[in-house]
């Protein structure tokens, strides 16, 4: 992977479908380099210093929140955050105020969640500041993708080319923006995506596409998988009947020590957590020897550091 | 408008009123030059670095809290904020306990929030940090007043000679403290003004003063003025019978297109937001070319820059 | 009190029973210096520039939580907030989890409060960032322990020599984690404790050790102290039957200004808020003479910054 050196400055990070194959390389380069100053004693870039951003969360969030402020702050940038529920949201003030308010005030990158899909390319197309998609519904959540393609090239591609090899997408695919996220950006790098979960919660026509493999049993999915993302359940949808109880969504679809053997050895496990250990995972496999779930965590600071880099600065400079 | 060279610093922010004509000179002139550093790509003026404020609000805001917030970073303050609701103020801990305790903690400024009129004055008696009244109750909301004037000024009188102008306040002005710190404000200023909305939220007694005209139809407030400030309707408060429908409101006392004739081709619209479109105000009108309700937002935080700067550090030096 | 110049770097902080004599006076010494910091027009000092803090607070608090994230920011220190409430903790993500994020995101300190007993050792065993333990249920609360002595020391003995004094600790001593940290820390400088509150709200067994004394009446407790530290009352408790009605606590265990005659002339007065005024304290007492309350609060930031450069820079320089 060599150096790609395309410009992203001012670039809506809206889903990773509008993202160029050198795109997307040039944010795991940096990303690369970011991860260093994580582990750094004094963690500060100053970058983004004079720069303000916004989290905008209509949605609660620890993780994902956290992890822009950190990236946000380590670069210098001062950042403000911003909930629905503690703040006057609650006075029934409309998304595209908000947007409005929030450009007006000066702020240049917008980090935000809603539960409808599409609100973050409605927002890019309302206001001026960067539009930095943190998950809209089940549609897109293209810093997580991002990072577990960074993940995948750590332990398994350094050389940047993933082409050839095989994950599994385990899970309530219908729903879920980090599926989606994930198979856009694993098949822009080549990667063959094998989908598996309960019927109820499947995509019938939209991944009727070439490298994009629909399974009824998990084990199908998974055998001699490189990568396997095991996605959050949400237990919240089991009033919806779309879904078998808790011990039943464990024995059939839940990820094992012994559906593990079926991927390769050295098979790497992948979660957006937070988990529900016994549930979609075993805690055996998530604090397994395959498991990068809390390297994830770092890299998505990492990559978030380089998302807003290249977006609010135009590069590393 | 002259260098008026005023010393702020130490000075409670509590009303307009208890700020002298020469007093908000100084501000708006600050606010001017505080205004292009918003636009800057690096926006850092570290006038108040090592300072510490602190945003307690008792009422929910998105607008207000975040305005203040920015304005402090943006200067170089560190900045927290206490939110009722989310912080041990569940606890029953009293304003006056809250209050030493934010002095004890060596904080420079109180940016505050609270239901109950005259809880700003009753801080600035108890504590010495400055305390700056970001809305007690139905009393004032003087930044909000400020950040008005200033945009008055720069669309309609960059001279700052105010004088002749005519004004008109439309709504709930019996429970408005944006009404009230305008009026305050503008008065001050030299502006005449006109208030209209309905019967059972007009204050009887309050406004007979010279310069101070109360209509009971709102074209007759509208008629030839160069500003128009919509105040926001609380739907809450129809339960108490003193309101129309909200149909009714907006037929006879919401601004729309038809009536907006009646005041100068050029008239200034303002609304503190959050707005109620199509009830105090139309859409079209709301978004319209004379609107300059985004541009309050930004004035907002030019101002407040400017109200911090000269507070805690007394002067732009 | 010497220099004791040791070493507290990586020191996890979870209960003064695991600080030496010498690491309490190193920690006292540097508040000193801090508290200096606190008084300065520019309150900035750099030592924990670069070093990111987390805030994790799974009970509501104001007071400790602003404490310590101004004590960060006062230091260059990067510090953000997590509230269950507000953040994705809603979901139902373990506190091992969440811990295991803060870590993977590069966080250096995590101030923690849990309501159970042991969570800070807890997380000092699964993490490797510094834990500082804000308060785990009725069992330790450090920082406050150390903010009681450096408050006693500035009082009393500014040598540091706290031989022979007496403290009174009053009230819920059976819930109290201050109480805890209060008797562990007194015990350590050689301060002897007497203990008084309901009968049923005093440990049996607990404090049968030398140097601890339980009494039945607080008059007995008071008589002849140097320091008496006042708990607040929970009122939720009183639904447990343990606990006499807040007229009758007051009339018994109330400290009011006849039974603040028993004591020392000048007894130093302490509360860790926030206070019940009229019940455990009366209003006279709480805002008298001899009430250091409002000071132990400046002094909480001045040894919250002191815990935090000894624990993530190993000292002032």
């Amino acid at each position: 992977m060599g150096k790609a050196n395309v410009n992203l400055r001012g670039k809506d990070i809206l889903a990773l479908e509008y993202l160029s194959i050198e795109e997307i390389q040039t944010i795991l380069e940096t990303a690369k380099e970011m991860k260093n100053v994580i582990h750094r004693d004094i963690k500060k870039v100053p970058a983004l210093r004079g720069k303000a951003i916004v989290t905008l969360f209509y949605e609660p969030s620890t993780r994902t929140r956290s992890s822009f402020e950190l990236a946000g702050k380590y670069l210098g940038a001062d950042v403000i955050n911003i909930t629905a529920g503690t703040s006057s949201i609650v006075k029934g003030e409309s998304l595209r105020d908000t947007l409005y308010t929030m450009e007006a005030m000066g702020v240049d990158a917008i980090v935000m969640r809603h539960k409808a899909e599409g609100a973050a390319e409605y927002a890019s197309k309302v206001v001026s500041p960067v539009i930095i998609n943190a998950g809209d519904g089940a549609h897109a959540h293209p810093s997580q993708g991002l990072l577990n393609l960074f993940t995948i090239m750590e332990h398994r591609c350094p050389d940047g080319n993933f082409k050839g090899m095989k994950a599994a997408i385990l899970g309530d695919i219908l729903h879920s923006r980090v599926a989606r996220s994930d198979i856009q950006g694993m098949r822009k790098m080549g990667i063959e995506v094998h989908l598996a979960g309960p019927k109820s919660l499947m995509p019938r026509f939209l991944f009727e596409e070439e490298g994009i493999v629909v399974h009824d049993r998990i084990e199908d999915a998974i055998k001699d998988a490189d990568v396997i993302n095991v996605l959050r359940i949400q237990l919240e949808r089991q009033k919806s009947g779309l879904f078998p109880s808790p011990r039943e969504y464990a024995r059939i679809f839940g990820l094992n020590d012994e559906r593990l053997q079926l991927a390769k050895k050295d098979v790497l496990v992948l979660h957006p957590g937070p988990m529900n250990k016994g549930l979609e995972i075993s805690p055996f496999v998530a604090y397994g020897e395959n498991s990068a779930i809390q390297e994830q965590v770092q890299n998505g600071v990492a990559v978030r550091m380089a998302i807003l880099t290249h977006a609010l600065a135009g590069g590393k400079e």
